[in-house]
């Protein structure tokens, strides 16, 4: 198996910055960290001064071909967006489009240091053609919606993909159960999804409590709030990464706790789509595992993690008018091993430590912003920017080196999503 | 006076964006906007195919030399954040060192579309100095705390930069005189400063209900707000540039409208320091005049406008539940002619158009994030980061050119903060 070793790296640990130092990459592994023996044979070295090395970014909640509505429609209520531009245009997608919109969303995350990625989307298996090929690591579901012509199609999908796609691509590859919300699935379809999940071992990724509007519409039809709801239908037993989770009460945090439902937090999209504030900080004070997302690219309308870490670091500060919650170190870890826990796979990434997979971006810290460095921690949450990112390693493989991406075309990638993108929102 | 063509830019004009246009600068000014002949002579041509020439950002409220203090203190309550690691360190600095911080700020802000900028701190001379030698245009303030020693001296000091720098640099300089703030500045001492600010002709940059504690104390120590307060000692009769206005009332904002209070919006620092959210929609149904800012680097932590455009465009959304509130277009505007406005260069800057300065920033979309391309103006406020900026026009001279300073040696640059800061923050 090759051996890469990254020589003189400022290396984020969980414990601080390790100042240069070395990783020895193995296969698909980080062999070692500190200082290797000058006589070190490896089969590719790379030179990492003035980079910062920090664990892969982990976007626990993305939809993402739907890159290719960026744009497309900004500025307008929830319902007219839905109704009016992202359903008539979604009802055009083919495999194909969604393969390429996926595609772009990949090439833009391994770009800005995104290494995994959790999407909810359909035509999962061409989105998950998009991450074998790419080489970046996913966690995959098949949306479904218990209102919808679709629903019972989706249960058979959803369980095919999970057996044909579940720990493919040498294991970068996981699937989940994605029943969408419970505004858009009834109990009797989600006991159907329940039971799925549990035969197949399956965990659940669903959208929950993300407006206001949905949590008052579940109490007056259930007498409980959206978390409450999915507590009762056996949901939360199945193993939940939870998205948005804007309107909870005390109560329903301490259900989370409880079912040890992990929250995928977006704070760029709940700002943009007016949805509001999460109560982070009293989530974090509850102790529960909280990732951080960026949603879909037409409600965000970009896929760059350090903006959503610059977020969280800065949006509770302002809503609580505390400037204590959610410092730097906090929100990086949110991204990282934050992240990884929300998605299951804190065994595998979400720090740099030996043993785990080399999911490892190098940050270039030779741009104006990041001077004077008193606190490379806070330069990378406070002051960095995706165009800082250099290099970005998955799985030991380097999938952006010096800016350019190694797996994808990027020139025909721009033409495939500008044509298709055009074809999709025109008005026949 | 040399000529300069943009050629085959898209152009985003006040009412929308031109296709493939060119704009003519002749010497400082824009001279024409349309498609030129092609005998046009012209000293220099640069071809902006999928270039989105902007009007540069106006950055309507910084510290610039504090970027010294990036990194160096987060996460604190302000009084342990100001008492204990800013006032120390402040305390120890030269002309030199806020020359070259100064210097750092300029370089970071023309590397991210920033063209103009509005200042307040010590020092003064040296930062128009750094103005003057890199190109950029500036409206500068003498910082003055009528509760510090240097009350009296501060004031004559003020007097002498007005008439010194005012209109300097071919009129890229303007000067303000900088009260800091109602908490630092008593009514005694502001009337002084109204009665300089008179003789003078000079307008008013001062911070003013920045946070919830200087209201309450203003409250309790005067009966009125710190709106009021002003109003009453004639402050806001002088023409006045207010930073932050977080904490206003319904009748604050009916004050500022009357004198045409301009206010500079920092949504990244207010979100920082936990200052709160700035009641933004209201003020602009009022019809106040919104000027963007970053605040110093030490509380946002950077000076990137394209953050603060997308801060406004999407915190207020969150804030008030209403996706509707604070429009692509008119968190743009606020960077741009809203800034202007605030700092009465709006005669001169703001916007391309023909006549006004060649203050011009070319965005490349070429970056993955700007596909596909529906709306560029939407790309622009949602989607774009500093990395996207290429070249910076300021009063027709070119100061960055494909991403590269023409005017300031960035390596000596880095050298000098990173000297300096150390010795600044050290404990001796």
């Amino acid at each position: 198996m090759a051996k890469t070793l990254l020589k003189n790296a400022d290396i984020l640990m969980s414990n601080g910055v390790i100042e240069k130092g070395d990783i020895l990459i193995d296969g698909s592994i980080i062999a070692a960290i500190g200082i290797m023996p000058s006589d070190c044979k490896v089969d590719k070295m790379i030179d990492c001064t003035d980079k910062l090395a920090i664990p892969g970014l982990v976007n626990t909640h993305t939809h993402a071909a739907m890159t290719l509505f960026r744009s497309f429609a900004d500025d307008m209520l929830l319902m007219d967006w839905l109704q009016q531009k992202i359903w008539p245009a979604e009802a055009k997608l083919t495999a194909d489009d969604v393969y390429w919109g996926t595609m772009l969303a990949i090439a833009e995350m391994l770009k800005s240091g995104t290494t995994t990625f959790a999407d909810m989307y359909f035509f999962m298996p061409e989105v998950a053609k998009a991450v074998a090929e790419s080489g970046i690591r996913a966690v995959l579901a098949r949306g479904m919606a218990g209102v919808a012509p679709t629903a019972e199609s989706a249960l058979v999908e959803s369980e095919a993909f999970y057996n044909q796609f579940h720990n493919a691509s040498d294991g970068r590859i996981k699937v989940m159960i994605g029943p969408h919300a419970p505004y858009t699935c009834p109990p009797d379809y989600l006991k159907k999804v329940v039971s799925l999940a549990g035969r197949l071992g399956a965990e659940i990724h669903i959208h929950l409590s993300e407006t206001l509007d949905e949590v008052k519409n579940c109490e007056q039809e259930y007498k409980m709030s959206p978390i409450k709801l999915m507590d009762q239908l056996g949901v939360l037993d199945c193993g939940v990464l939870a998205a948005h989770c804007v309107h909870v009460t005390e109560d329903d945090i301490n259900i989370m706790k409880q079912k040890n439902v992990r929250v995928a937090h977006n704070p760029g999209s709940n700002m943009k789509l007016a949805s509001g504030i999460a109560p982070i900080p009293q989530m974090l004070k509850t102790g529960l595992v909280i990732g951080l997302g960026t949603d879909g690219a037409s409600s965000n309308n970009n896929l760059d993690m350090l903006e959503e870490i610059r977020l969280v670091a800065t949006l509770h500060k302002a809503n609580t008018l505390n400037p204590l919650v959610v410092p730097a170190g906090e929100a990086v870890r949110m991204a990282t091993s934050g992240g990884a826990r929300a998605l299951g796979l804190e065994k595998a990434i979400g720090a740099i430590e030996v043993g785990l997979k080399a999911d490892i971006v190098l940050m270039d810290m030779s741009g104006l912003h990041w001077y004077p460095r008193y606190d490379k921690l806070s330069l990378l949450a406070y002051s960095a920017g995706q165009g800082d990112v250099d290099t970005v390693i998955v799985n030991g493989d380097i999938l952006v080196e010096k800016r350019q991406l190694t797996t994808i075309d990027e020139e025909q990638l721009k033409f495939e999503v500008q044509n298709r993108g055009i074809r999709l929102t025109s008005l026949t």
